[in-house]
């Protein structure tokens, strides 16, 4: 009964449903017919584009005429990603444009990039007129696997990372790994730590399959055979936990495993490291952690830093020498987390994952040094 | 089931229940245990108290000593309501005061005040930390029936109302009509237009109410024996259309009766027209227009404007008088009602509400003739 009304007021239950779409369409912008493909069936609305200015330099022609097939009002907007950028001015900018177009809460937002242009995108469609739709292609790895298909939008402030967001999911996400031939390795390698994130946390073939063929996957940009597997994998697990928890009710959830003090090292080294880079570390971190506490062997850190240095990811890195930057990440990121650590570490018993309420700074110090020692080791 | 995979990709359907509390408590801020009242079983958390200035100027002492009996640490910024301030620059302000105290996405933020009030704290909420939860006691009677009670929370942004939003309600809601005790008349009688509407559309008896004590309301400041009924009926019909759409789903929706023209002429008149009495004079309008289409019969306008002079609000406005002011009016809300006119007005047959698709700009101006010549019959 979504009205209860008792002797003190009221109690009002509403029950909400949500859905979208996830579309694998390799090599979209070649589509004939695009509103065959992205529309709902309804009237063609007017669209806004937002493309990453990098995608924009390398696919401007091809997406200014895949959006006039449309046959359908639209204007583009490029935006230059950084994590400086990543701000309310940037989702004002986007608003601005929408607004001064005239568009209605029927029309769309599209967005083509990686995880920047995704967040701009998702949280200035969700204000627009209390939440206009907006479909979404991403062009990374982070974008395809996990940044696109998940509801929540976030933007910097106050020189804090992710501090302000909302969960809007797309309407639509077409995944085209096409787009990945032109990434560097350090873009494809640094995706692959969202990979595997999700095959350590809940995939353990997952971690196989990067074992085997991840280096390929970086030489190759994608086009090996393995890719439609450990794309389709990622994906399926990260859209398995949107399904049961769409707006983050539980704060202890194994997607933030390796999400734990890469926010910082983020936003303190002002993008230089990229966030697949950062996640890996913070997993990296998490690993020695939990063999620290008995949730995994003592190999299985060893094991990870191999994988990683396969995929040309970073073990460590000199910030986390630092006690107070540790101290300063966790106490930040446990905002967010409603307080309590919530922190997310692989696990063989139970398999999968545990969560760590409880680190110390001596633990986490220490945790680093052991981490720094694997890497030296490593090189 | 919440993830369906098929031969194109993944189509997620996530449920999501959101659940509220409205609860009638006079005289909240002498309760001696708050806590009791408002916490839900959770530790104490820290609280970020919004309260409106003038609120403030008149129980600023017993707010503050209402808040320290929480036992919990808070702070109080206060907000001076003002159409040109709903902006985003002072939802930032109240974010900023959030990340500075250290607020974490389990503590809480209180607004206390009016549908300014309200808004602001509502939306800083929303995307504090993706969803920060807050808890209200409105201080007006439109904060009291309407506002506070529903899940919508905007600001204007580029010089247009409410473009800029979201559904995030309050925690819990608790009706205090005691604050209605400093209100002065105009105030009072602005809230009533909101009353007014939800019993145009929907309840004939409240109507009747009105038309036997919406003065005595007035006067007596809703100390009058017949405020309890009033408030109650008003905020349950609110209630079971919100229940059933959190999230407007449904863009032809009654609660926007009066709703039409009225952000444009508040807009214009920058505050100078209070929220209610625009609300008053556009349903007026609409009211006429029903009638002159046979919706209504022609004496429905008549006995609403003698019922408006009884309740002191304005009947018309001189900017109604304009065409262009009309056409760019209904122009800016179609926007937002994705395309169409989604105009409600009352009805007989059926009974209630019907609403108007394709009002022309001729028939906008006659029907603003004819209000403005009953206007000036009744004075």
């Amino acid at each position: 009964m979504p009205l209860h009304e008792h002797s003190e007021g009221w109690t009002i239950t509403a029950e909400q449903s949500v859905t979208y779409e996830v579309r694998v369409h390799p090599r979209i912008l070649d589509v004939p017919q695009p509103s065959a493909v992205m529309d709902d069936g309804r009237l063609p609305p007017r669209r806004l584009a937002v493309v990453d200015a990098q995608v924009w330099a390398l696919y401007g022609d091809r997406i200014d005429a895949w959006l006039a097939r449309f046959d359908a009002p639209y204007r583009v907007l490029t935006v230059t990603a950084g994590e400086t950028r990543k701000t309310r001015a940037s989702v004002d900018e986007i608003q601005r444009m929408a607004i001064d177009m005239g568009l209605s809460r029927r029309d769309e937002l599209v967005g083509i990039g990686g995880g920047f242009t995704i967040d701009l995108v998702g949280l200035a469609a969700s204000e627009l007129r209390c939440g206009t739709p907006y479909t979404l292609i991403p062009t990374t790895v982070v974008g395809l696997v996990d940044a696109s298909v998940g509801p929540k939008r976030v933007i910097n402030q106050l020189g804090r990372k992710n501090l302000l967001g909302t969960y809007h999911p797309a309407r639509l996400i077409v995944l085209d790994t096409t787009f990945l031939g032109t990434l560097d390795a350090r873009g494809l390698a640094a995706g692959l730590a969202e990979v595997k994130k999700v095959g350590e946390m809940v995939d353990p073939g997952l971690v196989n399959l990067l074992d085997r063929h991840g280096a390929d996957l970086i030489t190759s940009a994608f086009t090996h055979p393995a890719s439609t597997e450990v794309v389709q994998r990622a994906v399926r697990s990260h859209l398995e936990h949107f399904a049961e928890d769409l707006r983050e009710r539980e704060l202890r959830r194994w997607p933030s495993y390796g999400h734990t003090v890469s926010p910082a090292l983020e936003m303190e080294t002002r993008g230089a490291v990229l966030h697949g880079e950062a996640v890996n570390i913070c997993s990296l971190l998490s690993s020695v952690l939990a063999a620290r506490r008995g949730h995994v062997d003592a190999e299985y850190p060893t094991r990870m830093a191999r994988l990683s240095r396969r995929l040309r990811l970073p073990l460590h890195h000199e910030l986390l020498h630092e006690p107070a930057f540790l101290e300063q990440a966790l106490g930040g990121v446990i905002l967010t987390r409603g307080g309590q650590q919530h922190w997310p570490v692989p696990s063989t018993d139970p398999l999968g994952h545990a969560f760590i309420e409880d680190a110390t700074p001596g633990e986490l110090v220490a945790a680093s040094e052991h981490l720094r020692a694997l890497a030296r080791e490593l090189t």
